[in-house]
């Protein structure tokens, strides 16, 4: 059994202003709509566009979100880093703050790194925080960091940090591995979160934690429901509703997609700016994806 | 013709203290006795671990070398970062000291990003800059970033900015990619360093303009004289040199090898450390490594 934090959790898309700054207040507002939507805050994701972030704008979205008076124990944000100086101040930041955890990407610019690099960087991440309430959740994503968190390195820092080594997000989109944590490590109390909805139901059903998952952005009221009612009769076809939705964000790429439906349900066009190197999507595909979604009857409600 | 910068580069290795920082006094000594060797400072590139430090440390280390008379006008510091914020930073702080010009990695995170993305990302970065004495040479390792620079994206480049695009580093080991870039734009006055000496003889002699090296760190004399001299009778000769002694480089991970050989010729362990994810050579490792380059009559003179 664990004590820690469980759920549905919503890597924060970022919304900018036109000149690419960011804009804090809408930050904010959206992530008292995700509240409400009863999804926790992983601002600062892969899908918040954060690695397009300098160090200063990161501390000053956890900043702007605490004064906000969002809940530091349904905030998890992203501090992971290439250097380890900006991974360690991101960190002691949330940690300082009270937050539930942080998940934390491996460093990701070395490709075909050892283990033994990488246990060194997270022990020297925990270490430099140096806080007794931190919660490190690691961050799965070979298809991106090119970095991938073996079982072995899983082992090795659960070993050496029982306290601070909290779990994972795995958004590898490889079932098969996430059975495998699942089975090697839930029992220690180490949380697995599938890094997409579409396993939220499956690993519920195997001791999963809930998942992290970039279409909470934009369908948090549907995703949190399965977690909440996963074993109600009904819950196999609550997933394939979700399995629906996600479908058609996917035919589309998925950042730029997200930011589109939501300056679409809150008819603030400004929603739809990305940083470079992505790129919004285009006026045709925008008018395909809402149509798409419309006809699967799916709304976003109560977006300002 | 160019009247620009020609000649051979060393992405300088950092030197770190046992607790991970940065010696900044050794890095300027080492500059010193790069720069005694003909070699330009390439610091903050791959083999300098720029990415495992942070944007206050690479600042810094740019003041340092400033500071110490490091001529600007041998200076390509690294300055791409993932985010704009911190590349627009060190892109500023390099041109505004003089430096002969930038050495700028694409945003290096998100995977299969468009040409249309990263050409948004370098315009941004030059108009932020916004200094006519900024020169761009962008950075090809497809192997290490994930986002190759393509011809198409040089051209549309090229076009925009014809003064603040200069040339590029072509680390992808590909000479028929690196004899297409020197085919399709050195007769425009943009530059392309090979990344490795291995091309430098067959680079020179169509139209390239040196090279940036990793080994320029440990035969920084022996690179540059085939720059100088590379229309002599035994130039292939040379060549050849500086291939064998690559080729044992090659053997063991690059940059914990550069270090522990300038360690042994210097007499100074601490050369050894590394940043995680990066691990340092095993003592086997080290002493097979320094046993290979004596054995070819290797020795790296003159360090301090």
């Amino acid at each position: 059994m664990t004590t820690r934090v469980r759920g549905v959790f919503s890597p924060v898309v970022t919304p900018f202003n036109a000149d690419l700054s960011v804009n804090f207040e809408k930050l904010v507002q959206q992530c008292r709509w995700l509240q409400d939507n009863h999804v926790g805050i992983a601002i600062l994701g892969t899908n918040s566009e954060a690695n397009s972030l300098s160090l200063t704008e990161r501390l000053d979205m956890i900043d702007a979100l605490f004064e906000a008076g969002i809940n530091p124990q349904k905030m998890m944000p992203g501090t992971g880093a290439c250097d380890l100086p900006t991974a360690i101040a991101l960190t002691k930041k949330a940690t300082e703050g009270n937050c539930v955890g942080v998940l934390t990407l491996p460093p990701f610019y070395y490709k075909n790194v050892s283990d033994d690099g990488l246990f060194d960087y997270y022990a020297r991440l925990i270490e430099g925080v140096a806080n007794d309430n931190l919660r490190v959740y690691l961050y799965h994503i070979p298809q991106v960091s090119n970095t991938p968190i073996s079982l072995a390195l899983i082992e090795r820092l659960l070993k050496a940090y029982p306290q601070q080594v909290a779990g994972i997000k795995d958004s590898s989109g490889d079932w098969d591995n996430t059975l495998a944590m699942l089975n090697q490590f839930s029992a220690d109390g180490f949380d697995v979160f599938p890094g997409s909805e579409t396993f939220l139901l499956e690993g519920l059903r195997h001791g999963g934690a809930g998942c992290i998952s970039a279409t909470a952005n934009v369908n948090p009221a549907g995703i949190h429901e399965v977690f909440a009612t996963y074993t109600a009769d009904n819950a196999d076809a609550m997933q394939a509703r979700l399995n629906e939705i996600r479908g058609i964000f996917q035919n589309f790429p998925m950042i730029p997609a997200m930011k589109a439906a939501i300056a679409h349900w809150s008819n603030d066009a400004a929603w739809k700016v990305v940083r470079p190197p992505l790129v919004s999507l285009s006026e045709d595909d925008q008018a395909t994806l809402i149509q798409q979604l419309k006809a699967a009857n799916f709304e976003m409600k109560g977006l300002q």
